[in-house]
């Protein structure tokens, strides 16, 4: 209530105790002036009710609930059910104009202010995670998955340089990223990456031989992989960066949810810093527990930020700003930090159970925690004749576990994806010598208490498929 | 927002804008301004947006939702639940303190200033209804239900006159009614009404002969009822007022769901004005559409209501009236009116579609419409010999079809409540000619189609049941 | 979904995904069912997604919420508004029957069923903090705040013996509970108590004294209290028990907020069993943290428990209940235990971070933590002149710290409360030795972190205030 | 509750009644029975509180929100907030998997069926308005708004004939439409409008010629548009279609609000049947009032619908399917037809109140309402020489009449979107000689109420700005 009424109210209710809701409005009213001014994630996170009275305001803002608004437009931010309108808010605008996706809507203030202070929020919780200023000067949250986003970066960039179609793509086996560049009309070159011990790695070599071969003006952009599931490591997109800087060809990094591993996130400061770095865009549910719809367009450089905002056509749906922004104002810069650390030292834990399992049914832990901080397997070399690797899968999920990955190595598969033929496809390599294995991953929000259930639920499975 | 942080959010979004998203804010400002102000139902009910933003502030004025509150008391409004919180918005204080159930809490601005305003709306409705100034200058509305509010009045009238135990109760056949007295502990005289034509109506001579005979010095009061099953008819109020009036015996109404009849709320404006009346009780759920729950005591007597406040003990759940708040603002005055008028106006067509079906199964509407505004009934005269009465109402039930009754009085059965015998019981009288019927009533809220479909399917049950 | 409805899902979405949605809500129909079958808190609490799709489900089984419903009764339940159905979960019809309010609807099958799992809830509640099977053989959760159910508590027990006018009570400066005993229609007599060192205990001699010279037969109860504010200890209720047995008088107890105290809670089931215990009547706000608004009846004597169900008159209010429903089935055991321990462990930390703080200020914590577990207070020797005790109360309420409360004993002031005179209102005693004091709770859902800040605060208040 | 468990809870509530809401449980199944079944919209739309029940049992079918799941992936679903949790159903897998947006999520059955069900719901609820069987066989329901959706499908065409670069737009001046096309990397082309009457209309042989010109080999499509801003007709889109047959080539129509307008319904009946249409697209919210951010592509042709959602690469976001799931779920057969209806009913006295009040200042009404049948506009030929015309716009704007447009054709403007210079933008075509004017929109949702107020607002901005 304004003070106005507030004072109003003295005229109902004793004026102490009135006074006192006042000072307590205005202690309300100076989270959020800290929140407008300081831009930042606020230290402790608000509580839901605090969150859903600043929503309920800032949601007047929008012409669509103006108490006397009339619509004579063709596009109104009308709202036919209450459910609906109840979820939103009251938000039914969107974001952004016809011109520009980060462009400001005359009719809803409100609207716009949480797609402005989510972008702010964003940028504070990715230093928080350990990105530099100079990396990250801004950024740019979409309401479309990575795929999607890698796609309209890439369409961005492909503007800037059109007679350059191919994108180099150091393999890895996850379908849309692959899509992406088709449907942003470019052409895929996929680069093998080699073995070494148990880790697939990135080819450089490969990658240079691929420039001189294509021409560096018929190449638009290098697309680099960090986060990924075991045995593959991330991209060595530090030398890829400095190559891409050396070549003058566009570097794109696929960090879909890197931002919750900090060796990943020194690695792309050190990237940006030292080489070339066009963009890395991450998830937003990978890393912010949101729900699957959002992804953040990050780069050193401000200018490409902007056009991309500017090469989307259209307004857009702003419920994942919207969950990304709830999130970040309950999480609170405590929780978050709380969040990041748990998940780094829940990894040892998990390893660590994972190897004295795997040690019961003489398997092994595969070796590539020393590069891939999520993503982690163990072997499946004693499978029962009659177990087909799958099965392992399949009866973990149907026990309720679900996320884990099996790789059957058994029989030599191949798999078309966007007119590319794969050998074993799902293992990120031609031939992986370790053979079958199970991956699995710690992730940002997972507790110990999981991992423990896990663990038992796995040897369950293991006792009855193993020889 | 307030000013101030309107102000700071054009540091983010175009200041112009901001300043018609401000002008929209000062829109719903003005709304609560005029609540606040004239404390009426809004003309047109506020949308549940605005009902929600409008709850949300007010909870942060209950220090429990204070940002920076501890509490270091025995009771402090922790609610453990989020899902409880949100379903009280916060609210948790109830309303009250151990002295008076109307005075204000310290802790619970907010909570004071619903309950507050609840009574000046809860009064502006009442008087849309037909109640004059006079009739009620003051209310109180009691989050407890009709028979348990009816037993605190009778318990505090009973505190001014401790000598007197005697409650003459002009015989309706409900339990609470009769327990209300009980419950107070006092002593119900019931007073068997007369049969005239298919009504039974209050029998006067009965009731003086009754205080010639106990003494009016042991009377506490006369407890009279208004709404009420057909074929009974809304008890005789006026002429017991004035009877009250000069014997000087306190007189109670139990007006149920009476709000709803213009013909009884005529009635009680009369006998204040003409006799005494020391309060008329009325259910909220029953008048408002609200859940079960809450009461509303009014009286020409502000002293009375004020000493009924000061008689009960303690907090008390605030829910009821948090429920009947926010209905009041949803419907504003032409709602509220336009309820009022529709029920008024299907009475007729009930009634006429009932004559109808009545007609052709040899059956006839018990001819009590013209004193009964809201149940009405039918004879069944014909039913086979192997159906029961009761199976027509068990029929109708288990055809989704809930609030018809149906009274057996083909055999004579006596039951005990409140440790008094009673001929047929359910009936309202010992003896009543016309026989079994069944009860239906044209409540506030019902609609056209309902009657035609409740028509439809009572056709299909007597179509199997009457001979 | 019924099997049926999930087997059609195979037309629409892959059979094997189904498959395994099956298994999963067979997962959520197990929690039911255990629920339904053991009738006690889960082990862990329900996430609130299942509480909620629980309540959507049962919230069906009341008529106003069947799909073909039609309602041509009186009460059908309706709901205006959407806002206030939502947050019923659609539960309109409240508790109870007008002849009973253990009565089951036969509109709201809904209702009853949590109603009647609330109870089973309730009673395992109280088992696991320390009360014995014999203790309560069953209880009563009333839509009442404690004051009321005193009240009505009392009012039955008047039944069973209407001449006896007087209720024994030891002196317990908290207006509702001498207040329940006005409503009820009863004649308080209090007890003055004795001082020992810095405790106000009960004065045994003087109620048998009191005994002998009204007569057992004119006295119908003895009313002691447990919880209170310190320097007051809780009733010595054993003993009062084993008098009340000798004396064939009954005996109300007040646990207000006994439940988290495990030396009440011994002391009630030795009160029990060695001596007479009619009911004790405990709070659900103070005790479970939900919103005010019920109390819990509870007695080694079912039949009383009855008598106090069938004595309240028609139906009532069931929000209180389904707070206390989704509260505790979202704390489960677990939880419910964890807040009871925490409570317990806290209370030392918060005594000596408080005897430290006195000490800094030549103050010294009350002497009455032996007996008292719950309120503690702080001596206000050294107030500067110009400072008067309550001062110290309303510097710390600006300050957000609601609950503490200062007894100003610098003057000896009178109170007139239920038409007795009292000195020094508020000390529980005519005359406190050690002066003016501030009381502090450590109450079930306090955080270590409050109680730092709480000491902070009061630091600073005392800086300013103590000479 | 299953059986199992309605029979369990026999043991707690009377048998009889539990009977009862077995039958209302059955009643409920029914329901999902039907629309699983006939996958069409309810003849009469569901009730929140069985959409509500609804969403909790499917959402229950989503791995995140099995009772024993674990996840031990990289995206588990997992939501931080409560809030963001709640207004998601607990729904957060989002739909589609990498391969194809219409693929089917394991871990996520209940949101894959909603998806599957929007689809059939979307079906037919434009066949209820008026799509023949042949014209929508299938449709695709994105998570994107029309500039986007109409990039990607444009992306997916040009995949087909990866050589085309240019698409034949006639001129709309709307921004996303043509940014839409640079968005899928290809060339737009304006064909420039002819102005007949004060109706501008398609330049059907500046098509003609322009392909001719161009060579049918190098474009890509033809992109047409209907619903628009008057004075602009909708597009010819027969002769269009029966032009790209005959030329074999492909015909994109963006129908944005056109759903809503049965003329234009008719028209792509037609197209679809007599020439070529690839797909016609259109908003979520222009047509279903729900928030921003979803759009149907529909096509004649099934396969081309396939390849759009194989080329949508990963996941995306399901709020915008959810939002109109709940929509249709809510309006059912009976409200859509009513609304559709009722917005057409609207259009004439919209347009006679604008007449009417035109001629009051000598200003009349464009004369297109025989073509475009949702937008109108009045001339604003007589403003005072010290008003420019968009005064009016923005002075109906702070009086919150949102939606009116204001060309102001006053001064020659040039402006160039996606780097084409355009003469007048904002008014279709390069010179109109009616001069400045004002567009108004009759839209689906419109109430009567909101025009008379709207006329009455106008009117008095008029008064004041008109000489």
């Amino acid at each position: 209530m304004n003070q106005k009424n507030l004072d109003l109210c003295k005229g109902l209710v004793k004026s102490s105790y009135i006074d006192q809701a006042t000072q307590a409005t205005s202690q309300y009213n100076k989270l959020v002036e800290s929140l407008l001014t300081q831009r930042r994630l606020p230290d402790q996170g608000w509580s839901d009710k605090v969150i859903e009275l600043f929503l309920e305001q800032v949601s007047m803002m929008d012409s669509n609930n103006f108490v006397e608004n009339i619509g004579v437009g063709e596009r109104e931010g009308r709202v036919f059910s209450g459910l609906v309108q109840k979820r939103h808010y009251g938000l039914s605008h969107g974001i952004g104009r016809s011109g520009d996706i980060n462009e400001q809507q005359p009719k809803a203030a409100g609207s716009s202010l949480i797609q402005k202070l989510t972008n702010y929020l964003v940028l504070d919780a990715m230093k928080i995670a350990g990105f530099e200023s100079d990396t990250i000067p801004s950024c740019l949250v979409l309401p479309m998955a990575t795929g999607m986003t890698l796609a309209l970066t890439m369409a961005t960039l492909a503007q800037q340089k059109p007679q350059a179609k191919y994108v180099l793509w150091p393999r890895i086996d996850q379908k849309s990223c692959l899509k992406s560049i088709a449907t942003a009309g470019l052409v895929p070159v996929p680069i093998e990456n080699i073995v070494v011990g148990d880790l697939i790695k990135t080819n450089m070599d490969a990658i240079q031989e691929k420039i001189s071969q294509l021409g560096r003006e018929n190449i638009l952009c290098i697309f680099s992989t960090t986060s990924c599931f075991a045995p593959r490591a991330p991209d060595d997109i530090v030398s890829i960066s400095k190559l891409c800087k050396q070549e003058n060809i566009a570097h794109i990094i696929n960090n879909a949810y890197g931002i919750q591993d900090s060796k990943i996130v020194h690695n792309i400061n050190q990237s940006c810093r030292q080489g070339r770095v066009d963009a890395f865009i991450q998830s937003t549910d990978k890393n912010f527990m949101v729900p699957v719809g959002g992804a953040i367009v990050a780069s050193p450089n401000k200018d490409f930020i902007q056009a991309i905002g500017k090469n989307y056509p259209g307004r857009a749906n702003g419920s994942p700003i919207l969950d990304l922004f709830i999130t970040l104002l309950s999480m609170g810069k405590d929780i978050w930090k709380t969040l990041l650390d748990s998940r780094k030292s829940l990894l040892p834990y998990f390893t660590e159970s994972l190897t004295t399992l795997a040690k019961e049914f003489n398997e092994r832990l595969l070796d590539t925690v020393s590069e891939n901080k999520i993503s982690f397997g163990i072997t499946l070399s004693n499978l029962k004749t009659s177990t087909p690797p799958s099965l392992i899968g399949s009866k973990l999920f149907s026990r309720s576990c679900s996320g884990s990955r099996v790789i059957d190595l058994s029989s030599n598969k191949k798999n078309t994806v966007a007119n590319i033929e794969f050998n074993n496809y799902g293992s990120h390599t031609d031939h992986y010598p370790p053979g079958s294995y199970l991956t699995i991953a710690c992730a940002i929000g997972i507790e110990k208490q999981e991992i423990d259930i896990f663990i038992q639920r796995l040897r369950l499975v293991l006792k009855k498929e193993l020889s």
